[in-house]
This record gives C-alpha cells, structure tokens and sequence, in this order.
C-alpha cells in the first residue's frame, strides 16, 4: 500500500480559472499575476472579488507550482476599494450580524494574504484607495509609479481607518505618527512620500512596472523558495513578541532551514565557485 | 418617567475655567486651544499643571462639544519641561512613595491623552523639552515650524529616557534606532529631522503654526467624527497584538462604524453626487 | 565580619584577555573597543568567536569599570559574517539537536547584546554581513561610513532571513516593508539608505569613524550611567507591552533613576549655573 505523502494534496494553481480578476502564470508556473481587472471604475473590489481573493490566498497554501504572486489593476490604477453601488449601498442596508460577516470577510482575505507561504508583490500605478491600500499593505513588497496616489479614505464615507487591520499594520510600515495622520485625514500619499516613509521599495515608470515586479517574484521563485515562505511565516509570527521570545523561535526556524538541501547546494556552489542553483527545498 | 440618557452625563467643555494654562474654544465649541502659557521660562509644566492636563484630558471623554484639541506654547516656544526649581528641586527631597507617587501622575497625563477621544493636534514652535516632548509624542498629531528643537533631554539631569512611556512610544514613531539615540544622548532634533523621521506630520511658518494645526483640528472635528474617535482607539488599542487579533479586531470596530449615520449620510450624497455634510454620530 | 557587598561579585574587565578578537579599553577603563581581527578574510565569526563574545557581553553585567562598548572590524570591513568552511560547511553536515544549538548560541549573542547594561555602538566601515549585520542590529547605535554595504544575505546560503532575530528587530529599526525588502532579496543597503531609514545614526569619514564613535561611548560613559542602563533596559523591555503597561513600567523605572545621587548632582549643578559631574550612579 502506498504511503500518503503531503504531496499528494498539493495541486497545480497553473490553469486556476479566475472569476472575478485576470490570472495568469509564468511558463514555469511560478510566477502568478492577479490583475484586477475593470478598469472603466479603477479596479473597485466586490462582494465577489473579496471572496474569490480571500478563498484564493488561502488555497494558495496548498499549490505544488505558484511560488510568487503579483498583483496589479488594469489600465492604468491599482484599486478603487469597494465599489460604492455594489458595496457601500448594501451595507447601508445590512444587519449588525451581516455587517460583521463582512468586516470579517474582508480581514480575512489580509489574513490570507499574509498566511500565504508566497511572497506577494504588489504593483502600484494610479489610484490606490480604501480596500486597495490594505491589500497593497497586506503585501509583501509594494512597487509604485510616480502616478501612484494612495489614500486610506475610509474616513471620507465616514467610516474609521480601522479597517482589515489598518491601525495595526500601517504604523509598522510608515510610523505610527504617518500612520495616524493618513488614516484620519484619508489624504493621497504621492510616490515620493510613500518612497521616503517606507511603503514603496521601488518606483519604476509605469510601463516597466509589472516587469519589474514580476521579476523580482521570478528571483524570489527561483531562490530558496522555502526558506523565503520562513521569513515571511516569522515576520509575521514575532509581530507581538518580546525580543527573548523572537530569537528562540528564530534558533528553531533557521535550524529547520539548516537541514534543507537548498542551504547544501549553497554551500556546495560556493566550495566551488559556483552560483548556487536553488530547489526550493 | 424619564429615561436616563447618555447624554445626561455629557458636558459641555467651552467654559472650562483653566487655572494653569489658557483654554480657548471656537465658536462652535468643537475645537479646544490650549495654550501653555508662561512663555518667560519656556511654558514649564509644575506639579499643578500637569495634574490639571491629565484632569482635562480624562474628563474630556464625557464632552458634548470639543471634537477636537490643539496644545501649543506661548510666546514662540512649546515647553520647555518640568520645571528645574519648582519640579526638580523637590523631587530631590522626596521618599519613594512619592516618587512614584509623581511619575505615575505625569504618566496618567500621557495616558489620558491617548484616551481621550478628541485627536490631539500639538502645534510645536521653538523649545520642545522633556516632558514637553513626551506631551508632544501622546499627541495624535505633530506640526512643527523650522525653529523647533525637540529634545527628550531626561539624561541631561541625570534620568533614565524611560519617562512617561518614551522607551515605548517613541521607537514606534521615529524607528527603534533614532530612539534610541534621541533618549540616550537627549541632543536636540531640528525640524528637517523630525519631519523627514515622522516625527512631524508638516512644517509650517510660525505665523501661521496656529492657524494650520486649528484648520485641521476643525476639519477633524468636522468630520465623521465618531470614526475617528474609533481610529484612535483602535491604534492604541492594537500596539502589542498580533496580526490575527488586529484584523478581528477592526472587524468589530468597523462593523460598529457601519451603523452610524455619517456612513449613510456619506453614501447618500456620493450618489447626489454632493459632498457629505457629517454630524459625527 | 563584613558584609557581603554586590560590589564583590564586580570585577575588571580592562585587562581581559580576549582570544578571538582585540580588546582594548581606554585609559579609565570605562570605554572598551572590540576589533574583529581576521582582516584578509573580512573579520568573520567563527563557532570560537560567537561563543567568546556571548560570554563577553553576559559577562559585562557586572562590570566595575567599563561603561560603554564600541565594536568595530579590522582593515576597512566590519564583518562578513559565519565563515563559510569554518562554520557553514560543518553546519551542512550537523544532526537537528546540533543545529539547533548553533542557533540558540548566535541568537544567545544578540540575547547578551541586549541585556548587557553598556551601550554597545557599531562603527561600520566596508562589509556588513550576514551575522554581522546582525551584530550591528543588536547594538544600540549604528555610525557608518560611506563605504558601508549592509546585507541581511542569508537567503544567499539558502537559508531564512529569519536569523537571531532579525525578523523581529529590522522591521522596529527601518520599518516592516524595507525590513522585509533587506531579509528577502539579501540586497545590499549603502550607507545613504541606512540613514535615510534610521539603520544609521550618522555616518562618518572612515579615518574618523573609531574616533567619533569612542567619543560618543565616553559622553555616554562619563554620563548619568546608571540612568543610560536603565533607558536601555526599558528599550528592551518595553518592546511588547501595551501602552498603559509601558507607562506604569516607566513610572517605576523613572522613580528609582530619581534615587541616584546624579539626579541630586544635575540639580545642585544647574542651581550653580555649573555643568553637572555625574558619577553614574
């Protein structure tokens, strides 16, 4: 009788058949694109598209190809946030229960995002607001353009910044004196400020920007893909411990990294002057 | 017989008769000035006057009318601390108990600064020292001028940085490294670094400090006014969780949010297209 | 018979005789330079030098004499890190109990760094790599120089970002987005970026770099020193608390800072209109 392996219930995320954004993958399989995908209303998010994004991330765990994702909007912006007819409208209309069923909707699929074992990159051009600004921040790694404006607005509908995790993520990211000023006032953050404070690592021009993005998601792919799913397991795991705590479960994680063959054939390409040809395990 | 409001219990703040500091409303009340205001020695803090800061800021939860506050300094300076003979000098005479008798009150002034669900707009001309530093680090937002000099000079007399909660709030502002520069050396830092750290939020001419930090104290107090009493709580509220926590916790808040009138209010006049009038409730 | 004082579990630490780097301290013996002394191959760790350094600092704690650490590299690099054939290769070839125990031991480094109450500045010319990027992060203070190439590059051996701790430490230092940026692409970070984000406290021409950064361990050492433990001390121990708990912890840290006779010393001194003479406790 044959033995189970884990492997048996990884599946392919290649040929993934997307509903409500675009999907594609790199030949290799790698590298998958999710591109938000309405671009006469900026790339607004729906009841649909939250659902389908959050389910997504979270299969994501399980895919034996998809190393790296990138995401981006079409046309020109990155993401309107809700779609005010087909979100905000209803929710004016909705229950306590139903609302909370919502709100825990839409933190889910930032719980995903940053459960997924891949590096998320996240590319920005034009509008970036509302929902769209905590999914850039729900990221890994944010590219912009010069065009990009990003605006926590929830303010402007009159609700709070305390929205998928704003309070708490934001300030990590941009300083907690950034971070409130953006989330009350809801003002655009232009590229160069969002380049300055930390919330972009790099602006590209914007006809470069999803090369540039996808590129970096192939090198992440091609590297020592397990021990980058590490990193991001441990910058999320050590986001509320004390630094005594941080360092013991660093010591535990490395040593598991120590024991894969990625970290052999580094050092074996080393010994012989070679670059190293990573596995990913 | 009547039922026994809320609202009962709220007061109003406009004639709040200040026996240390100046307190000064708008007309409409919603935005409060304080200034402190013995600009002969740099707006010192004395035991009288931080006791009635922390007073204010506790009771300032049950106004029905200020929204919003600004704190700034006479006379071209912010604060310049506690006072060397009339805090110092008998605190070098003092028993343990009444040490910490002290540190804990200007530690409630920091807390209750935080707590209060006004945003609190420090508006920072000239000397910044000390305990004026840290009364400018509880606020929500910083706005500075080119003469500011803000120094958490505690080493200077012979003190920990470790003052009403610097070692903890200030890292997460300005980054744990020029924290820990600006604490253990207690050097000043000029307006292009506080501004370029996050320290300030903007820099403006000192002329008109005052004007642009109460413009933005009314627009606030303007505002969905509720929300942002949210947002503040919710980013004190998350300092030390971890991610899953965060998000569940904005679930909530903003499920909270979503029941407020401003939330419809501002989805009605976005589909007549006008712009939102909010009432704060 | 005589008391037993905690002065006699103090000792000297001028004239410690250090094997696997230089140890020199200053003429009072309150300034110590450590020098990592393998300049031909870029002064990296080996098991003998992490091991000689985490006793070193746990030891520091009861220190009579020296009050301030600096820790440079010899020869125009700081440190490249574990060394490949005397470290990396016999990793490869290490059972998991083993490795883990390597691990606990480099993070035991960074655990010493933090306790040991001596502020510890990093003067930082040429390569600063791997371990000793991480040697860098635990430190207090960062001077650099232009030459400077900081790189967080264990994902270059295949191996997580998530070493001693520095998916912990980085993102408080230069924010969660550069922090990930650093850990997962193993870049390189110059110096104008390293200031630019707070990794640097300022950077220096390399002929001046020991220089400035011994002046700054002896302001330190000849000030308020006990004070300076206790900032760094609550730094530390502040990193997870809530704000409410970080502020009743400075109340109690503050009160007893308000006990030493340097607190008496700075007040007497400026009542003199003289510079005060602290004596560090």
């Amino acid at each position: 009788m044959a033995e189970l392996s884990m492997q048996d219930h990884k599946r392919p995320f290649k040929d993934y058949a997307a509903r409500n954004f675009r999907w594609e993958c790199s030949d290799d399989g790698r590298v998958a694109t999710i591109t938000l995908n309405r671009p006469e209303k900026k790339n607004p998010l729906t009841f649909d598209s939250y659902a389908e994004l959050r389910d997504l991330f979270r299969d994501l765990a399980y895919a034996n190809d998809v190393r790296a994702v990138v995401i981006q909007g079409a046309g020109g912006n990155f993401c309107s946030g809700g779609d005010v007819f087909e979100i905000i409208e209803p929710l004016t209309k909705m229950s306590m229960p139903e609302l909370l069923a919502f709100t825990r909707m839409t933190g889910d699929l930032v719980k995903a995002m940053r459960r997924a074992p891949q590096p998320i990159i996240a590319a920005i051009d034009g509008i970036c607001a509302g929902a769209g600004a905590m999914v850039a921040l729900a990221s890994d790694f944010r590219l912009g353009t010069a065009e990009a404006k990003t605006a926590y607005l929830f303010t402007r509908v009159g609700l709070a910044g305390a929205d998928m995790g704003a309070c708490g993520l934001l300030p990590r990211v941009v300083g907690q004196g950034k971070a409130t000023d953006l989330l009350m006032t809801g003002r655009a953050m232009g590229a160069d400020e969002a380049l300055a404070c930390g919330f972009f690592s790099a602006v590209h021009a914007p006809a470069e920007l999803l090369g540039k993005a996808q590129a970096l998601a192939q090198t992440l792919a091609d590297g020592p893909w397990f021990a980058h799913t590490m990193t991001k397991t441990m910058l999320n795991q050590e986001w509320a411990m004390g630094i005594e705590e941080m360092i013991e479960s660093e010591a535990q994680a490395q040593a598991i990294c120590m024991v894969t063959g990625d970290f052999t054939r580094a050092f074996e390409a080393f010994a012989a002057k070679q670059k190293p040809k990573f596995e990913g395990c």
